[in-house]
């Protein structure tokens, strides 16, 4: 199985015209990869892919690429609005040497579950990529059903699937429920931060995880105690990020590491325009929240 | 008032790269001129703006503008994920003659009020060119709270809003409190065809209509009925319409009107991939309403 454990997810450090910061994205991904993670998610959600050009997606591909130097493998972001420009992303990081590409459904006008799955299967099919199912109602606006992942598990070159973390109580069932339609092998994932470390206990194959993109230690920790039968300690160090957690909840994963990577002097760290860096109150809670967690 | 009455949306045809049609979208300008709209909404949602390259939508817009020789205002659709995008869109239209923009908060990292009005702020301020408000949230994921409207409204520049029309039974209390947040001469506007009919005898401003963009006459005819004061003829005429709003309900406007256009042999018109043109039952479904309501 290619994706599992822990997949950390950068930032794609950038400047106010959308150009990436190579050298910033360079060192952020060296220090996951010291980490010893079992792979990286460049250009996720929070590595802001959807607002960097092909050009600029292509930069950031071959500097992480060339900086991982085959010690993880590599997952890229190839979402894209129209089919024709999500089958180049695709190929682009074919040609780039990463191991798979995940694939939001992004939308604006909504689509229908035939219109998503003729999208999965050209670009599995025209990139020869290695594909992770992105299931993100956040931000593409479309729900996957059990039914939709389980045609779109038997195609050839899909291989994972990527889904939000439900609250705790429900994973074991979703679970069970999504392991009755996708074929041995496949596997099932979670992101949503907050909620993934459950998921790992309860049999879920991977953690996307937007914290580990900055903070891989602890995630490391969190991963292996899972690995290692010990859910007390997996939960105790959830338990201990909870002053990020509900940050994250109230203003979102991305603004706040994005924040978080600003103040800690890692890079210049802003986001795309609309999107505003975390300012005032805010940004002084996640400051003193970094303070008291101490984490790197 | 810049925007009133009856503004027509083309679909702007293009082929399955994403290269503008210019001839089948100066025809179909052509026709909507003809018919005397009051003013013309060109790479709306349904002109799938969100899908063309800058570079199309400026052959687009190009295209359109010299088929109009400045027979009605044209309003351009100049929203982008990235605000530099949509302020450089922005001035594509100003410098191509368009009289207004249309800009949707278009989102994949769902937007907060302050980066809608700073996004709204700057692509005013940074083009010059008179904006509307174009609230969908089923396509841009954002709610527009009416103190955000008021808000907005009071910026040089921003000119008029285009929101959901609302059901017929609560258009007017909707209108009445829009009307007590912006400024007088602010036109309060409305799409979602069904319903705008209603809106516009409860007072609104302005119907941004996708049927008029493929089927001006009986458009203009219902706005026409309802300036006369003449609600009943207005509203025989949308009851008439009845076939083509259930088939826009249950597929999309979007997808009703490319069928249309491609049964009726205007053009080419294929949407944009992953988007699916209609096929079997439900294009043959498309094919007989027309075929009843025998409209151009």
């Amino acid at each position: 199985m290619l994706l599992k454990g822990l997949s950390a997810f950068p930032i794609t450090p950038s400047d106010a015209e959308g150009r990436v910061d190579a050298a910033s994205l360079r060192k952020l991904v060296a220090s996951i990869c010291a980490a010893k993670v079992d792979s990286i998610g460049l250009l996720g959600s929070t590595g802001t892919y959807a607002y960097l050009s092909r050009h600029e997606r292509r930069r950031a591909l071959d500097a992480a690429l060339e900086e991982v130097a085959g010690q993880v493998p590599v997952l890229v972001g190839v979402g894209a609005l129209r089919t024709d420009d999500a089958v180049r992303l695709a190929q682009d990081a074919k040609a780039a040497g990463a191991a798979a590409g995940l694939l939001a459904p992004v939308s604006y006008t909504p689509l229908t579950e035939d219109e998503v799955f003729e999208h999965f299967a050209a670009v599995a099919r025209e990139s020869g990529l290695p594909l992770c199912i992105y299931d993100n109602p956040s931000t593409t606006h479309f729900r996957f059903s059990p039914a939709l992942i389980g045609r779109l598990s038997r195609l050839p070159g899909i291989v994972a699937v990527k889904s939000p973390a439900p609250e705790p109580q429900v994973v074991t069932a979703q679970l069970a429920e999504l392991r009755t339609v996708v074929p041995d092998g496949f596997s099932l994932g979670y992101s949503g931060d907050w909620n993934s470390v459950e998921a790992l206990i309860g049999g879920g194959d991977a953690w996307y995880s937007v914290v580990a993109g900055l903070f891989p230690q602890i995630s490391v920790a969190m991963v292996q105690a899972v690995r290692n039968g010990d859910g007390a300690e997996a939960r105790r160090l959830n338990e201990k990020l909870e002053p990020l957690w509900s940050l994250f909840k109230e203003f979102s994963s991305l603004r706040v590491i994005y924040a978080s990577a600003d103040l800690l002097g890692l890079c210049r760290a802003e986001p795309p325009g609309p999107i505003l860096s975390l300012a005032g109150a805010a940004r002084q809670r996640v400051a003193e929240a970094l303070e008291a967690l101490n984490l790197r």
